[in-house]
């Protein structure tokens, strides 16, 4: 279990740690700083990437970085690219000569939409490549480190690989089994419940965490609610305008035990402005809505729904993690957040965060 | 709200806080420091000092402890006598002279079981009294500066009170309203729930949270439980060993709707070595309990009952804290831990603390 604080400085694991060592202890973890640095520019892109997944790159030489890069939408360049395009916009090609690249993710080496990177990184004339992850496809996993060290460069594999595998779990997952990554999404009360007595506000949360909310919408390709909330909430289930200006609103899909004729044709997903991102999937069934989530190209999705669709999903082990919030209060409203669930339901690498008045829990499942 | 992670170091607020202006902070708070080290002689009493509060002092000079003390039980000195007889364990009666005392309650200024604090004091020779809460007795109240000023002491009153307000806060509240401080304590999974499905291992949290439990149980002169729970649980509520070798057993309180000849007589609570020590309250009346307790000269109870009896205790508004120990899983399983409560309660102050793998969360309550 990890328990974040609200605003915590984030630590440089290799400057701060263990300050008597400095130097020492620099040198030794230079390729974990510079992988860290490609995993901050990798997360630029949490969100936006799908089908592909989010990756980034920085180019060193003698100890200095001379660019960096990150993928920004599927069809454009890989992050490898643009990290090499953002050295030539400062520096000579021969700056690279002799350079060091540190990519999240294991360079491409067939041709795409856009050419292979492990050529792009021979043509500039880098000399070693660093990788966080291997490409999750068993068919092309290694095939770049056997290639570029065939052309006499020198290879690292698996530098800060656990953060390199959290940046692409949905397309290894998608790779792997067809389905995307599911994240539950609920805020209760620290007493289990998901409403509160009549006549209260219905509000539970804070404002921070609706703002979180936001963020972790925008992070994900498709929100699943279920048919109960959408006949009584009729949710909008939008990112805000500022959000939408850098990404398409995700997918919204109406998972309804019934048929899609039934569902209130005049409710929100089926009129606002974007009535054709909304999907219905009809006869409840959880596995056929996540395996057309991931045909159109989806790896990662949200749900957001009442306790019993979380408890379906629960139950039909199809969730990867969860995200509760807990509103710092006891309610005593009739209805619980996960009212349903009948069976043990076991969470790993749990994080606690403070989100405004509110705990956030973050875990992954089983 | 505030995140606690385990094993973090206590900070020393007066030297560690900033750093930069190390010797300037630390001579202005001076008297936070020395009053510091007086609550943590009174923390050594708390559990044991009912009917009287938990106190603790130190004696300084020229910015050296000479001697420190807290009280360890009814009838014994306070701990202004605690602390003049330690100094005097290690100087001579002269060193005491124009020495400042720092101690978290106000000095008694009358015969109880023990001869007035003020006076032990004067005959010290102390010449400065610092204390951090007036004596909750609004008859008593500021007494003790008023005498010992007249004798031509210096007294400051109110350093690190709030603190000091806590060391206190059953004696206090038994000072105004007759009745315990009522703490609540449950264990939950993150779902809310009491119990698992039929089937899987009952226990919900870790050794580490049964631990703290002890610990919880240690501070409490009684612990409240409910009909239902004794009858299904038969439940032990005892300290351990080592505890008692400290502690009297704190008394056991069962609370039924109906009549203590309808339990069962061979239950643990009824016949074990502590059997003298359990009590029961008949029709359900929380009030009487309390009453009952407070007249035994209880001043902190905690209950340790289901979701029923939780409910009523919030319900009637006579919970001051609420800990909650959330076990990392979604349990399914069928009871939740406040099933019954049917009205919002605020939470006020929360604390959250890993405690193994389990969260805990400390509150008040209104």
């Amino acid at each position: 279990m990890v328990i974040h604080r609200e605003n915590e400085p984030i630590k440089n694991l290799v400057f701060d740690a263990d300050s008597h060592h400095g130097v020492e202890f620099a040198r030794m973890n230079a390729d974990e700083t510079w992988m860290q640095l490609a995993i901050e520019e990798a997360k630029k892109g949490i969100g936006l990437t799908s089908p592909n997944p989010a990756v980034g790159a920085v180019i060193v030489k003698n100890g200095q970085m001379l660019g960096k890069g990150w993928h920004t939408r599927a069809g454009m360049p890989h992050a490898e690219r643009e990290a090499i395009a953002n050295v030539l916009e400062n520096h000579s090609a021969k700056a690279m000569m002799d350079a060091t690249i540190y990519v999240t993710l294991e360079p491409c080496s067939t041709q795409g939409r856009t050419p292979p990177c492990t050529q792009g990184i021979l043509d500039a004339g880098i000399s070693r490549v660093v990788y966080g992850a291997e490409d999750p496809n068993p068919a092309h996993a290694g095939v770049a480190k056997r290639l570029l060290e065939s052309q006499g460069l020198e290879v690292t594999v698996g530098v800060e690989n656990e953060a390199c595998l959290k940046l692409i779990r949905g397309f290894s997952k998608v790779q792997r089994s067809g389905l995307p990554w599911v994240m539950l999404k609920s805020a209760i009360s620290l007493d289990g419940r998901i409403t509160r007595p009549p006549g209260e506000s219905q509000w539970l949360t804070s404002p921070a965490s609706r703002e979180m909310v936001q963020r972790l919408r925008f992070e994900s390709d498709a929100i699943i609610t279920g048919g109960n909330t959408f006949r009584i909430d009729n949710p909008a289930l939008t990112l805000r305008s500022e959000a939408l200006s850098a990404k398409t609103q995700p997918w919204r899909m109406v998972i309804t035990r019934g048929k899609r004729e039934e569902l209130p044709p005049e409710h929100q997903l089926f009129t606002d402005v974007y009535a054709d991102r909304t999907l219905v999937q009809e006869s409840g069934d959880l596995l056929a809505a996540l395996k057309q989530l991931a045909e159109r190209g989806c790896q990662s999705v949200m749900v957001e729904a009442g306790g019993t669709l979380m408890a379906a999903f629960l139950e039909a082990k199809l969730v990867d993690e969860v995200a509760i919030f807990y509103a710092p209060l006891l309610t005593g409203g009739p209805d619980y957040g996960f009212a349903g669930l009948a069976e043990d339901i076991s969470l790993r690498n749990s994080e606690f965060t403070q989100i405004g008045d509110d705990l956030l829990l973050r875990a992954l499942v089983g």
